[in-house]
C-alpha cells in the first residue's frame, strides 16, 4: 500500500512550526508496511488544500492529512476535504452534542465557532478524539481512503493509533512489512561511519534489499538498515547479517539501537553498577541535566546538577580552587576536573561529569569558539578530555552534551575514549 | 513570485529527522515577497526526485531543493535534477580540484566517492559552499529556476543567504513584499487568544489583507499578522492598526514580538534593573537553565542553577528545611518557596526562581501528573504559584518552563500573575 502525507498550516510553510507530524506518520506507516513516497505541506487555503488532497488521492491508496481541524477561522481542512470529495459539509448533531457536553464538564465557556468541529463532509465518518476536542474524519476520494487528523501532536498520535492503524491493518489484509533497524553511534564523523560500512553498502547495491541509510543529526550518526519482506521474521532474517557486519566495522562507536538514547543507555549502565551521577555544567547550561531527566525513572541514578554559569560560582558553589580559575581559567582541563570532583562530592554521587568550554558567538578567555573540556570524576580517579567542536552556539551546546555522555559511556564500559592519548594526555583532535 | 520547496531524504519521510529546512526556507522566502504555497518531501529515489522537481518547476517560478547533495550512495539530487532538466551529469574539474585541496587542508583522507560532489548537470552552475564541502547547484527547468542546496542546516542557511537570496532579489526586480508581525503570548490558552481578537479577525475577513493566524506550540500562543503590499513601509502601515487592536485586546499576555524569546525578554528586564537570577529545578530537570543560556550574553544576568533532582539534595544542596520535605513534600508550594530562597542565596543572585512538580508518567507523593509549584524569591519577599498542566512528560516539562519564565516576567513588570488570587493565595486554576 502506498500512502501520502499532507500537513496543513501556514505556520508550517512559514517556518513558525517544524513539521514533526509528517515525520512521525512516515515512521509509523512504514512500520505496518505502508510505503510513503511523498509528503506535502500546504497552507491554510481551501483551494490549495483541495488540490493537494485530490492529487494525493490520485497517486496513493491512503492519504493522511493533519492540521486544519481546529475551531479557528483558518482551520479549513474539513472544507478542503469536502471539496476534494465533491460533497457538501453538514453539521453532525451527535458530534455537536458531544462537544457541548465536553466543554460543560471542563467548565469552559467556548465561542460558537468551536462547534465547526462538529461539521463533517457528507458520507464521511468521524474518528473519536480522546485527549482533545476536535474529532477526526475518515472519507473516501475515488479509490483512496483519506484520514483527517488533528495537528496537535499528542492528539494526532492517539487518534492514529486508536482509529487509523486498526483500519489500515484491516484494509491491507496480509501486508508486506517494512522493518527498520537503526544502529546509533556517537563520537565519530558521519563520513567515518559511511566509510566503515562502505563494503557492506556496495555488496547490497546489487541486491537492493535491505538498504542502508546514514542519518547525521545533533552530533550523532545513525545507520538505518531497512528490509522489506513477507513478514516480520523474514525481514529480521534479512537484517541480521547486515547488522552484524556493520557492528563489526563500527566497533565501540555503536551505543544503542532504534529509539534508545545515549542518556538512556548511560542510565542503564549506572543502574547495573548501582552507581549515581551528578553533572556540573557551564557552556551546556542545563542541557546535560535535561538529557538525563528526559528518561522516566532517571531519579534512580541521576542525583542532580549544578549549572555554574558565572565564573565565580564555580568556586563558591562547587569549590573549584580560585587559583585554577585565575591561572588556567574557567575554560580548561584543570577546571573541568575540579568541577567534576566538586559536583560529585556536593551531591554525594558515585560519578561527577563536568563540561566547560566556549559555546560562542564570542571567544572566551582567548579560547576559540568550540573549545570543550570534559571532566569525569569517579571512584578510581579523575580524567579529562579536550576537543574542538564545529558549528554555531546551539550546535556546539548539543554536540558537547553528546560528547560528555559518550565519554561517560565508554569509560563505564571500558571502551577506548577516542581522542585521548595513551598516557591520558589531553589532545585537541582534528575538527 | 511563487516558490516550491522540495526536501530530499528517506530520513525525513521515515521520521528520523524533522524537516526544519523547509520551515526555515518558507520563512525566508516570504520575507522577500516570494510566496510558498506547497512544500514537498520525497525519499532517496532518483525517479521520485525527478518527478517532484519536474512537477514543482511546472507550478512555480522558483524551486528550492535541499538534501541529497552529500557524498554517500543515497545522495541522488544531482542525478534527479539532471533527469528533470533533461540533461546529463558531468564531472567539473575545477570543483574536483577545489575539493581535493579542501580535504588536503583539513588533513582528511576521503574516499573517492566524495568527489561525486563535483558532478553538475550540464549547463548548470555551482553555488559555493563556504562552511561545508558540497557545492550547491543552480539549474533551469523550463521557466523555473531551481536551486539545490545541502541538507545540513547551517550549510543550507549560509548558501541560501549568500547565493540564492541575491539571485532572487535580482530576478524579482521590484518584488511585492509579504511582511509578518508576530505577537507572542504566554499564560493563556490558544482559544482565549482567538476569542480576544475575534472581532478583529471578523473585521479583516472581508478585507483579506492583512490576515491573522494563531500558532500554539510549547505552551505559548503566537498571533501572526501577515500583510502584502508594494513595499515594506506600506505593509507596516497595514499591520499597525491590527497590531494595536490585538495588543489592546490581549493586554499583559503579550510578552514580545517576532523572534523574541520569553527568556530573552526576561533577560532584558533583569539587565535594565541590574538584577541577576539563579534557578532551582526539579521536574524541569535543567530545561529552565537551558532556556536562559540559549541567549548569547546571558552571563550578564544569569548566575546559574541547581538541578536538585533527588529529594534529599533539595536539603543538602539548597538548604530546604527537611521538615518541609517530610510534611508537605518535595512537590509543594512551601518547598518551591524554600528552593527559590535557597538557590538565590547560594548563587548570590537578586532573584531565585524554582520549579517543583510531577512531570509523569507516574504520580509522586500522591500528587497528580501535571502538578506544578513555582517559587519566586526576590528583594521584597517570596511568592508562589500553583498550577495543573496538561499533556505528557515532555509537554509538562516545556509548559513548566514557560510558566516559570512568565511568572517572573509579570512580576518584574508589575503585571497581574494570572491565576493567583488578590490576597496572593495559591489557586489551582482550570486546566
Amino acid at each position: 500500500m502506498l500512502a501520502e502525507v499532507v500537513a496543513v498550516g501556514d505556520e508550517l510553510l512559514y517556518g513558525d512550526i517544524i513539521n514533526g507530524n509528517a515525520a512521525w506518520l512516515g515512521r509509523h506507516l512504514a512500520d505496518v508496511g505502508v510505503r510513503v513516497e511523498r509528503s506535502v505541506v500546504v497552507g491554510d487555503d481551501v483551494t490549495v488544500i483541495e488540490q493537494a488532497l485530490r492529487a494525493a488521492a490520485g497517486r496513493a491508496d491512503v492519504v493522511v492529512v493533519t492540521g486544519g481541524l481546529g475551531p479557528t477561522q483558518d482551520d479549513l481542512t474539513r472544507e478542503g476535504l469536502a471539496a476534494a470529495a465533491g460533497v457538501g459539509l453538514r453539521r453532525d448533531d451527535f458530534l455537536e452534542a458531544q462537544l457541548r457536553r465536553r466543554f460543560r464538564e471542563l467548565g469552559r465557556q467556548v465561542p460558537e465557532m468551536n462547534y465547526r468541529q462538529a461539521d463533517l463532509p457528507e458520507s464521511a465518518e468521524p474518528l473519536p478524539n480522546v485527549p482533545g476536542t476536535a474529532p477526526g474524519v475518515r472519507a473516501e476520494i475515488g479509490q483512496a481512503v483519506v484520514y483527517a487528523l488533528p495537528g496537535v501532536p499528542h492528539e494526532m498520535y492517539a487518534m492514529f493509533t486508536a482509529s487509523v492503524l486498526p483500519d489500515l491493518l484491516r484494509r491491507a489484509g496480509q501486508p508486506a512489512v517494512v522493518v527498520h533497524r537503526v544502529l546509533r553511534t556517537a563520537g565519530i564523523w558521519e563520513s567515518a561511519v559511511a566509510e566503515a560500512v562502505a563494503g557492506e553498502v556496495e555488496r547490497l547495491r546489487g541486491v537492493g534489499n535491505p538498504t542502508i541509510a546514514f542519518l547525521a543529526s545533533g552530533g550523532q550518526t545513525r545507520l538505518r538498515i531497512t528490509a522489506r519482506a513477507g513478514d516480520r521474521a523474514e525481514a529480521d532474517r534479512l537484517i541480521a547479517p547486515v547488522e552484524a557486519a556493520a557492528r563489526a566495522a563500527l566497533g565501540p562507536a555503536v551505543y544503542g539501537v532504534d529509539d534508545e538514547t545515549l542518556a538512556g543507555v548511560v542510565g542503564r549502565q549506572l543502574t547495573t553498577r548501582t552507581a549515581t551521577i551528578a553533572v556540573a555544567e557551564s557552556l551546556t547550561g542545563g542541557r546535560l541535566a535535561a538529557a538525563f531527566t528526559e528518561t522516566p525513572g532517571a531519579s534512580a541514578y541521576f542525583r542532580g546538577g549544578a549549572v555554574v554559569y558565572a565564573t565565580d560560582s564555580k568556586a563558591s558553589v562547587l569549590g573549584v580552587d580560585p587559583e585554577i580559575l585565575a591561572t588556567d581559567g574557567a575554560v580548561s582541563a584543570r577546571a573541568a576536573a575540579a568541577l567534576a570532583v566538586g559536583v560529585r562530592d556536593l551531591f554525594g554521587a558515585t560519578w561527577g561529569l563536568a563540561t566547560t568550554g566556549v559555546a560562542g558567538p564570542d571567544e572566551q578567555e582567548g579560547k576559540a569558539v568550540g573549545t570543550l573540556h570534559l571532566g569525569l570524576a569517579g571512584p578510581d580517579g579523575t580524567t579529562t578530555r579536550s576537543l574542538r567542536l564545529p558549528g554555531d552556539r546551539p550546535r556546539i551546546q548539543t554536540f558537547a552534551v553528546v560528547q560528555a555522555l559518550d565519554v561517560l559511556r565508554r569509560t563505564l564500559s571500558g571502551l577506548p575514549v577516542a581522542g585521548t592519548g595513551p598516557s591520558g594526555a589531553m589532545e585537541l583532535p582534528d575538527r
